[in-house]
């Protein structure tokens, strides 16, 4: 059995991913390829009773090392029961925020820096777990969030912090890119659906159907 | 104001930790001593909603990797919130279970090895959280696991897990205690409560108030 293919989707809040993520997994489907659509934090019983502490309450509720340890405690369980199985019975994984989430908002957001996070990926997800593409919706806070707000639902702990905390983190989600261009494609997520959906096409026929 | 001590009790599952908890901040109260009582996992608010997650449910509940993750976020909350503060406020504190126990059960029961472990200390405890003293209470898992059962209560998920574990831990802790002698006092839980309780005064007589 050949290996699936892991895809991620990231960026800052009201970007877009979800949206994106059904529209990818249709294109992919549409090519006879096995979709399996995950989200983070979540997407394994554990990983979703942890994803009920971070994502509602007071912005201030964790400290950031424990959030950013949540965070890899729910990935953890996610990748050992969902996303590994999947990848290794050939299915593709397209995954709505996963290890580049927790670097941009805890190492940038929250200023906990590169080196603490860059360990818990290192063990966690290690090279199994290593998003074969990596989409980055880039966004301006401002306009991300006014879209997040008309969204509206409970777990909208993360919308709530300052504008300095969304503004580090599209920075660190940029700042990562340029790190792993292997990895990563910035699409503009300012630009119309159906643009951002083609623009991702584009990159996912480019570079996982060579 | 002069900084606190911080005073860890370890051992397995019915080593009577808890007990001899009270009795030594008895005997220290007794001194004059200001001594703040707690344990882990639990100690602050968001740390006891993890405990909840820990302390219950199937054995299997949880990958290693995701437990050890789990206790250090309710490590870095109760440091945080209770321990550190307590601690420049000049108080002792007595902590009932910390940072050996996820050694212990994690890094050597459940075999995840001493690296990440150690990691993960590093980070969230560093130099400013380390015990001043820890005294390991250190019992046969047979004769530990039954006066636990005779206990009771809902929060059993450790002490279901097999008598393998159960040895695997009870070494990691003698192993962490020949490793950090100047830190580490094992104590001979088997004997009866008040000769525990006297050897336990004898450490901390010893160690902390030369």
């Amino acid at each position: 059995m050949k290996r699936g293919r892991f895809i991620t989707l990231e960026g800052g809040e009201g970007a877009g991913k979800s949206t994106q993520s059904r529209r990818l997994a249709s294109w992919l489907r549409g090519r006879d390829i096995d979709v399996v659509e995950t989200r983070e934090p979540g997407g394994a019983p554990g990983a979703d009773a942890i994803r009920a502490l971070l994502v509602t309450g007071e912005t201030g509720r964790w400290t950031p090392p424990a959030e950013a340890l949540l965070h890899y405690a729910a990935r953890a369980e996610h990748l050992a029961r969902k996303i590994l199985p999947a990848l290794d019975a050939g299915q593709w994984v397209l995954c709505d925020r996963f290890a580049d989430s927790t670097m941009a908002y805890q190492g940038y957001g929250h200023e906990l820096g590169r080196a603490p996070i860059e360990a818990l990926e290192e063990w966690v997800v290690g090279a199994s777990g290593r998003p074969d593409l990596t989409l980055i919706f880039d966004i301006a806070p401002e306009a991300g969030l006014a879209r997040a707000g008309r969204r509206g639902g409970a777990e909208d702990r993360y919308e709530r912090m300052d504008i300095a905390f969304h503004a580090r983190l599209r920075d660190g989600f940029l700042d990562i890119a340029r790190r792993e261009p292997e990895r990563c494609v910035v699409l503009d997520a300012g630009q119309p659906e159906a643009e951002v959906a083609a623009r991702a096409v584009e990159a996912v026929a480019g570079r996982l159907f060579r």
